[in-house]
């Protein structure tokens, strides 16, 4: 791979730079925490509702959940996609993401913290141009971050529950080059694509790495890793400016 | 109702007045026509895309054909919803105000005149706060017209296939004052809500009156579609300002 | 329109004359209310039964509540009709006729007297000539009348809770001339067909009105509104004709 | 069982004596046959659709199919029961019927006789009171007779592809006493339920004999096979007559 | 019938021979009763599982409940099915398949004497030649013993409460001639299939006999039950050994 | 971590020691390839069935098309499941694992080398013990080259159209101490869990890992995914050697 410098993304950044990411807060006015989260042209609006009441297996052990559902609008993509709730159920792909979006979320904050309440975040792509689910990752964390401060100023939780800021970024070998958050040209022509989610202190939550043509070795694999770590610390700069934290 | 010039609207406006109206087009990328349009903090995301082809009762006539699917975001709304998506079906109101859309949509074009082609409209609400069927119906028509225009210009179809422009808004009896353009606290609070169609020359397409409390009488039937057919006109001058006719 | 008079109905009725109507009581033997409805060849079930509870959105209010289910034998029609119970979902159509059903009828009788129980009407089709959803409305109003009747024989509710009768007819513009009451050739010809249903008072419950081909003008839906008040007066008369009110 | 004599039938009928029966052609007047077929209470609607095509499976193979659907209105009952569309699925139970039915009139009609077409057999019980299921296979007979009767008449077909006629009754063990064509009082308390589909020639097409409580001996299924067939012989003499054959 | 001797059934079994039958308890490590039954190829695995809570019709009636599924894993046939979880519904065969073994299984056991508590069968067929169902209820019978044992062992119940043991054979006509216990090859080429359900006792649960081709006469009949009943002593001979009674 | 050695695993077992996995070939008769692969209790029955057509986004491009479903018995677990046919859906980790199941199988094959055929692969747990979707994936494997085998016998193609064995293992962190070849009882209490499939020649094909509690570091995953590659060259080992390679 001594040669990966000659490589050009069709988005002409280098390796190592993410596309620009930006994150609005109070996107929409009902939802306790509403952000619109901006990967380069993949824009994903998140909501995150508190509901006061947990599901039926958590009743009474004086805990809070949260969850996550995810969907893209039929004329987010390229060419128009049938519309899910039309169809009558949601697809392989839509459950694998939105499971992904909920542990990750689950692991940012503690569970016991806010009593027997629940946090939806509802994930819903406008526009998909390539990680819309790293981008829904990301963007959740600061909706739900302010779903909570609103609790506390109701004076319903005495603290925000965080354990730890969470974002996540897609990594992939483009043409033989390791490369830092792909776009949909890129992605829909790299060997390997890999999801990860990290917290702050550069812990992995979720590594999810699928070699879509050729196998991938471990270097590779460690070198993938190495931008994801710090395209995750970015985000979490931003999340955390966003916030004012 | 001679005293109707005491009632005051929660919104502060006066019985014949409309919410701020925007349309903004090219709003997401990959759609033929993408348009947002809000009626005040209504906002729904109208995209038009153009398929190749025809359903299978249409085949080989030489024809188009049009259709409108709807959404609302789960938390669109004051309290969050259920996703269609996840409970596996669409609710009645949802498929009630989809085929709504489609059939005005399909009175403002001519649907021999744009070859064997479906246009679909998919009107997806990220904020609700009242008639959001009649935004959708209204933001539809240019959303339309632009994928039409971006027919043209590949030199599919000689012409944009207008038979007229149609717009839509709700009217309403608030405490016995028949009201223009509701919003939600004046529509969850009326007796009478009626949707009207029509088109710039002042035609119906579709009538939509229902009590929700006291039945109402012929005099205030006309009161309402006077209301309306002003409304009306004035969102079609905004449709054709915005698309520079 | 001053050559309407020389346009012949394909029923070779007036253009003010309704069908044959027949409303038979105690049609089937189990349901507190069971009504034969019959507009010309247009004949539905109605049946009206008693549940002793209310759904949980109103439990513990003390009010009842009042719903509607409409449906069609699959050769009902000209050509069979998929049985909605094989294909596993209602369609668009039937849930929107079963919404205006449950609506009309929660607007002839007061959810506050009768107690936490609710009233199903069950509206179903075994022969279609036109009209299904108008003569459904018109036969539902006598079985619901029926089972609160059997109530108050039972001694559990003290008077029968209708505010007013109501009753529902078709109108629509056939060759240029406005008409009441549709049949099924002159509905599938028509370019304006409108549902009307309406109390005992004259004042409107709904008014649903569709161009379908050309949009149509004030002055056409008055006089469709004149035939539609006309005809649902002596529909209401035949409602308590047969009820010996 | 010698003391038999003595237990009465809530019905007061002897043990042989079937409910009266009418078979009423031409019922409704789109279906190419359509007959209301009534077994003392119990009402259902039978109609044959004649269909110009055949299933996948069939295609090209030059002959037709047959092929049946059963269904309840939801107060055909005594107490109400949820509609099969809203809920979305068809019952075990309805299922189960649909297919005997189904494969009950295969065995009267040959197949290979009548093109490429499909039968549709719609058995709609209006009414119930008890041996729904055989009252709809002995209605069917002469609703499917009808509707060949058509296709012959414009010539379609030579002649009516008809192998033998084939009816159906219930037999059951009425508190120790084997009787004939169970009501539904003397149903839900019987301890064994047999349903019976046999030809002209006394030769069976189906015995589906379910012990209820007490699991029976081969003595008591001969006695109840014997009713069955002697049942059998009188419906079919009547489904002959009705037909004027 | 008097040449039967020389017709040759696929299998070179006499007519009334039984295939080998092996039934293999505690196949699988966590139910309390867990089978493998095998008719000669057709192989299914029959748990049950005992769950501490009944159905809601039954809560507070000091009772338990005994209910079954039946399944076919997609290629335990000659050619692949698809897979009913896939699909998203059971089909009716599965159903009919499912309701018959819950209602045999329900003859054998006293429901009264278990607590409420609901037993489940599960019979899943992992190869099939010919008489699945027929094996499954042979199987549930021994898996649903064991389940009641292990109940007891654990003191929850005094005695097992079994009121006699059911077994299951299909019998059918070959060529003319009655044979016992039809593999695939023959049941698919012949005109009579009949399914036996019986108690040790000789008396019959279930009879379900279909003519397939030709209707079948009296006399027939009474050769084919002999069959059965012979067949399924013999079962029940082998379900008691294997259980060491 | 030096202090690992003194984590007793609940198994016994040491770190890097995988369960007695055991690989039997046509467990079934009826599928092209079928083979019961056991790590230690965890049982899967995995068929490989060949279709002689593609799904139609690949008509006519002359390539094969690879694909899988994964289901468990109800009572392949400790407490019951509802059925997935039963409830009309499959779940989400069910639809998350037969599509990693299908991407695994189609990086071993050559998907334009055995014509436009389907190879459908069920992997169906009959007991669970930990780990069944990795026991799928490896078991999947043997049981496709035994059906491309038998395709080359009949002489559709001329050669296996395998690309490099795969085969996939669990490996998490156990009280400290990262671990292969997880059962249920240390997968239920482990922090991190990772899912590996990679390829004969040690590159990786998916690499899935998920922080349960708390997040994991870049060591850790180094340990574990030393682990993985070590136990998936034992299990192709004993794949060759199934298959007499």
């Amino acid at each position: 791979m001594s040669d990966q410098i000659q490589v050009a993304r069709p988005s002409g950044r280098a390796a190592h730079v993410l596309r620009p990411i930006t994150l609005t807060r109070q996107f929409t006015k009902h939802a306790e925490g509403s952000v619109l989260v901006e990967f380069g042209d993949t824009k994903v609006i998140c909501t995150a509702s508190i509901e006061e009441k947990v599901p039926g297996f958590l009743k009474g052990k004086g805990q809070g959940w949260l969850t996550a559902e995810y969907g893209m609008l039929p004329r987010s993509t390229h060419t128009r996609m049938d519309r899910e709730a039309a169809k009558g159920k949601q697809s392989g792909r839509t459950q694998e993401i939105q499971r992904l979006i909920g542990r990750s979320l689950r692991a940012a904050f503690d569970l016991e913290q806010f009593g027997e309440r629940t946090l939806h975040l509802d994930c819903d792509v406008i526009q998909a141009d390539g990680g819309t689910r790293t981008a829904a990752i990301s963007g959740a964390m600061v909706a739900a971050y302010d779903a909570f401060s609103k609790l506390k100023e109701r004076g319903s939780i005495a603290s925000i529950p965080v354990k730890h800021f969470v974002a996540a970024i897609s990594v992939g070998v483009y043409q033989g080059l390791p490369v830092l958050d792909l776009d949909y040209l890129e992605d829909s022509n790299c060997d390997t694509d890999m999801n990860v989610v990290a917290s702050e202190n550069g812990h992995f939550i979720e590594v999810q790495g699928t070699a879509e043509g050729v196998a991938f070795d471990r270097a590779t694999l460690n070198q993938l890793l190495d931008l994801a770590q710090l395209g995750i610390q970015e985000i979490i700069t931003l999340q955390k400016q966003c916030l004012s934290l």
